[in-house]
């Protein structure tokens, strides 16, 4: 079958015939419907060294953020699992064991410095290809909603839902704010998810004025980047400052930012791998609020994005490549030339 | 100056005139703007005897629900409360010295037994009136918002308000499932937070046509009363049940119509004084569900939801009635003639 | 190898021969270090008739509080369960596909009504015997702890502490009062729990005056049975009412007790299965408060159940039975002859 | 009366006469019972100078934790006061009117810049004097508690105690890991609290012998300072790290240690005014851990303390001086030659 293969690290991925995959003992078969094309996967393929912290050993098929319909049940798998329906699939795989993944959050396994693998399309064949094979404890039910533009979900979705479920308790209420920087994928889909779900005055922030101009049709109230961007966050806000920000980029500017925008006990969580810094100090750091980070989500959680779905309460902003045109998607995708997220989509002529 | 009088149980109240109070040390003086009238007046006026629980002792000034301009400080109120400008107030007033009242919830002061009276205009005088006092430490400021529509809020708005705060962790999240029975005043203002604060499916029902068209005008899914009315709500919930359910009637079909819509962990809050009751039994309840009950709300929470109505999220529909027509407004209450609800606005010809 | 089997509704169990069991994919064969044995295991060959609701077809081994050694592990299940090591078994098995198996809360399972059987030793066959088979996720390791002592904690030990999870924040901070009905296993581990993990007063009641004696070892203040008995709760709590509660007996007697003994705010928890009702009502419930069930626990809870046990905050009191007094073990167990837990012990002589 | 008074900015206090206060409307007079010398005073009379900020503004009486028995009630103060007993007094104070002072959080007060105070003591006169007044409703009543060894309560209990209940979350149930830094007053406290209200192994760690001593008797797991501190406090968490961290030094080093020291999801609180920083890094933070900060408490937090020293779950060391030795505390204070608590009793001859 054809699928797009990192071979080599720091090499742009190829497409190429591939084995057609075998469900091992409770896992499936899926025919994949759509494999979202990530940034994460373009630092995989340009970035990590072998050896590097963080690197995922090639050769592997890419794809993290994948749908599609059950063709075959691994042994083990039961009947409830529907050959023919269309499944989101959650791509962390911890060792399946530990305290952690008993509650399906495979993202903070406790033996993932010895697992071979991070996730369905990171470091283990993933879903830029025909067919799958992915856990069955690790399918949400997508019932009659288009899969193609679910599949970004499972990552573009859920890292936004976990990042701002935990913040909930901070925006429960009357009178709450809630700040959003980086208006990419994850930004937008963060944008709708906290209109969907809080009360809160959503202020969201970004350099391109079409991304603002997004967000304000997705129901924020817009700032533009400079210099009285946080002056101006806090006016929203009647001077108190936002009860909940999430930085989609993360660089040491962007966090700063939100930082300056906080209000007492408000909570900022870095979602963005820009690595940025931030100091803390007791006498500068609104009391009782503070900076965090979060990574991806658990699969509870993508049910609960699914069902955002599936009520047409977040709809992602996809754009369809063919299977032979999956190349040209992370071309473009590294050019910045894709608007919202690229879906390959193997049934796609 | 004029004001709607209780003057003796079971009896209807006068109007007349009576001596413009003055405001006693940490109190203010407020020139009221408007006086909700509200269905409890009812039965405190009409149902209570002399000596009877909850009986408040007449001869005082109506009105529970009131807005207003402060006039005059008391002594030991200083400047930050400011003459001129408009005030909700709140209405429970407790001994002040326990630690239910150390935290604004007067509502459950401690001492409640021995206080002489409940609220303004519940034992002590309220606001139907020119003028009235209430403890500074209770007025919650409304900026440049319409005083007169906000009156109703300080009951009709912090009640629901109180009761969906406390269910909120319960609707934290995709795919969740609200339901409100009885859509007067307060199943209005419920469906509004509700719709505000949380992304559930917010399905509300009543036995009156014209409520539920308002409902689904304030965004609700509507079902009607009758014979399929649970297994309606079971089918938009997908058959998971409700998450929260809230209960402004409170009488026996009502909470068993609610209490047979719930889903595993649920919060049924009865609101509505109907009296009802409900059998909880081991094997007919969801497990982890409940059915609670509610009592008005803290001074915190009538910051948020003055914070909500100047934001627009909730408006509160009312039939303004000028000080010489307070009493119609009780006699087309209790005929049911209200809709939305009657404030009494002293300062309108 | 020697098991105990539940042959045919209403009879009472045999000690037999059965094949030794090989796990099947994802599975994993423990040799057996302790079964417990349960009250409702009577209920299962004493009272349930075939095709009544809560019934499990035999024939099949006996025992849901298991723990063992590994001996082998099934197709799929990887290295990081060690063979050789001790575990305790969850014992609870849903379809695992659905979003509560998805957290490890299989109790409440969304496809349970079409599963075969509801846990090892429940329906499929369980730990009274030297060998049984194990889903691998649901293995929690116990390290050096004695693994005898440990198996009743995974139904005696899990079930009180999953009730008291859920009721933590309503004993979260100084002057808390919490109340335990019902002293026999669970009731005792309960005392324990809630003695490890808050700083509430511990009110503890039963009608036996060595049980109550066992919980005063406890930690806790007791209270006997009988006329005054909620008087004298509400005194322990200076006339406030307990903030939590949990009948570990369920008879309408108790619930009314506790009922009666309870905060405002305050949760009571039925976990025994006796079949007792409550009455709601709004105008004698304190406000806010309620009753609710609950049953057994997720996989997570079990994970902090063996925390507390391997750092002695738990230690259940337990009476070991060889595998050929395994009959007898349940023959004392129905003549109410047990003190503490009985655990059959296959390896004992 | 006799006082100790700050006259004047960079200036040792003094012992002298002052007239004795009237109470005002809504306040009481104290005959004091005790009140704590803290290291906060000495920082108003050593180092603020003149319009810096937190500088308070002289002359006053010093000490801003106090007890006392209630000598007389100012206007509008109901008799639920009560004349003769035992309270101890919550020293911070706002405005009365914003949306914290509300919630009996005068900590946050929304006004708090143009107030003329911080706090009894605190720029207004305290309780180092043989009379006081206070707020009434900043009374909580001690009963036939030892109100001497109380006084210390209202900060150095207080402060611990609201920075605990915030982490209390991360506490909650088995496995869990506390670390505590720096064992002074408040430290020791911190132990206390969390021995009493979590079942959390206590880690506690200072440069001191004889405080690690006292905190082992407090229940504590002491680890020494030093090179291999933050891998024994790994060790006693099994590796996993601490769940909720609170520093009462914070200087830079402290700051890192317990940074360092952190779980997944953990809390650190850095409690004491050291003025140290830390860096926040997306790469280096464990996930969804944090540092924040914290400032006194509530009023419904003091409610709570009481509790729990009236439980005996709490016993503040504290060393007595006489009215007239009250400068000799002051001057012990600064040379670390007090053990425990310093507290002044005005009775004592």
């Amino acid at each position: 079958m054809r699928a797009v293969v990192f071979e080599n690290y720091e090499q742009f991925p190829s497409l190429t015939d591939v084995p057609k995959p075998e469900p091992g003992p409770g896992e499936v078969l899926l025919r994949v419907a759509g494999a979202g094309a990530c940034h994460s996967d373009v630092s995989v393929y340009r970035h990590f060294k072998e050896g590097q912290p963080g690197a995922q050993k090639p050769p592997f098929v890419l794809g993290h953020e994948n749908s599609g319909w059950v063709e075959a049940l691994g042994e083990g798998v039961s009947g409830r699992v529907e050959v023919g329906a269309a499944y989101l699939v959650y791509g962390p795989i911890g060792c399946g064991h530990c305290r952690k993944c008993a509650r399906g959050q495979d993202t903070y396994c406790e033996n993932a410095a010895t697992m071979p693998y991070l996730a369905t399309g990171l470091g283990r064949d993933g879903g830029m290809a025909e067919y799958m094979t992915a856990p069955a404890h690790h399918l949400v039910p997508l019932g009659d909603a288009d899969p193609v533009a679910a599949a970004p979900l499972s990552d573009a979705g859920l890292t936004p839902y976990h990042a701002i479920k935990q913040a909930l308790p901070h925006l429960a209420g009357g009178g709450r704010n809630a700040l959003v920087i980086g208006l990419g994928g994850l930004g937008q889909i963060g944008v709708q998810i906290l209109r969907a779900l809080t009360g809160a005055t959503v202020i969201a922030t970004d350099v391109k004025p079409e991304a603002l101009a997004r967000a304000r049709e997705n129901g924020a109230v817009t700032v533009a980047g400079g210099a009285r961007q946080v002056e101006e966050i806090r006016e929203i806000t009647g001077g108190r400052g936002v009860d909940a920000a999430f930085d989609f980029v993360g660089v040491t500017p962007t966090i700063a930012a939100a930082a300056a925008s906080m209000a007492q006990g408000g909570r900022l969580t870095v979602v963005g791998i820009g690595g940025g810094t931030h100091e803390f100090s007791f006498f500068t750091t609104p009391y009782e609020s503070y900076v965090t980070n979060t990574y991806w989500g658990t699969v509870e959680d993508l049910w609960e994005v699914v069902d955002l779905y599936r009520a047409g309460q977040i709809s992602p902003d996809v754009e369809r490549f063919g299977m032979e045109d999956a190349l040209e998607a992370y071309r473009r995708l590294e050019a910045g030339e894709v608007s919202g997220r690229a879906v390959v989509v193997p049934g796609q002529k």
